[in-house]
């Protein structure tokens, strides 16, 4: 009785402190990172043909390295790729403001890892179920594909804005 | 003598600190918020008519209030919007991507301090020599106008971006 009783507490503990366990996982195994809101700023961006207002946010590791410069960016640097569908402000209409949350996309650095795609681990989760994207782990070519022009810059699109 | 070389000491520190001294203050004496590009996404923005691209960052009190959907926000609260010129991304022209940093913006509660414009502060740094805006103090009719629709969301445009 008394290991039933553990056991279950154990359990109850797991379950009840949002870890892995509770977060959608995309089919490479990638699960999906979820303080990337409090992340810093890399850029926006806009995209009209998909309707999309985006953030790029990063973790310490990848600021740290994108702010000094240092490329390729090291082990462990995450990127956190948000998309809203972009509206027009209710007061406002020249502005275009975020609507309701689309997706949201990681890369993930371990050079040894991720050897085959550059460096990078790709996850995508879609809407608010964040509904991991791909059939199976094979999903990676598409996305490696279309950043492999910029393999240059370490195959990030983004640049990280500058301020005085 | 020690006087004097305490008072250089004094002086050097000063100078060297990074202190509002440094900071260029606007007309009605709010100076630039260092820190703006370490704060927390509040939601990017896109004005085509002004060719801009924009992020929105508040400072921990603020993004707090946001979260919890306090409002008014509280004395302490600082937004700051950021602008830079919007560019189509050279190697994925439907991308839109900011280029050269345009100006910076604050709006600081104080309820009391600033009482007259709906207990906000308002601020504007022009270019990359974050040139205060603004001939005089009378500079905030122009900002207090244009945000007085919005008075019943406590003056500002800008939700909060959600997440799943
Ligand atoms: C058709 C081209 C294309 C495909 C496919 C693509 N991306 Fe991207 N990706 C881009 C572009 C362009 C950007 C730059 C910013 C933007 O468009 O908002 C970008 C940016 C990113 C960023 C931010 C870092 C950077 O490189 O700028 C992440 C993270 C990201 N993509 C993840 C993914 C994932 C995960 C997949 C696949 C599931 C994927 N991408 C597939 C074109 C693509
Ligand atoms: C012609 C209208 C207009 C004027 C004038 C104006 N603003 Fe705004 N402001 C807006 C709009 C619209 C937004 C929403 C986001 C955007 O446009 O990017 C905004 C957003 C802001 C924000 C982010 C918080 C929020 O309310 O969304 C700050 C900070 C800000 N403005 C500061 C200023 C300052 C400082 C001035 C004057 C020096 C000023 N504004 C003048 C229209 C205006």
């Amino acid at each position: 009785m008394l290991r039933i009783v553990v056991a279950c507490i154990a359990l109850l503990a797991v379950a009840g402190s949002g870890s892995a366990m509770d977060r959608p996982v995309a089919p490479n195994g990638i699960a999906l990172y979820s303080g990337y809101m409090n992340w810093k700023v890399v850029a926006p961006s806009y995209r009209e043909d998909k309707g999309h207002i985006r953030i790029v946010t990063g973790n310490e590791i990848a600021v740290a390295a994108l702010r000094a410069g240092t490329k390729p960016l090291p082990d462990g640097s995450v990127l956190a790729k948000v998309a809203w569908k972009a509206e027009k402000h209710p007061s406002f209409p020249v502005a275009t403001v975020p609507g309701a949350f689309a997706q949201v996309e990681f890369m993930v650095k371990d050079a040894v890892k991720y050897k085959e795609t550059g460096g990078w681990g790709y996850a995508r989760f879609l809407g608010n179920e964040l509904k991991p994207y791909g059939k199976d782990a094979g999903f990676v070519k598409e996305c490696f594909g279309c950043h492999t022009p910029v393999a240059d810059n370490d195959y990030l699109f983004t640049r990280i804005v500058t301020v005085p």
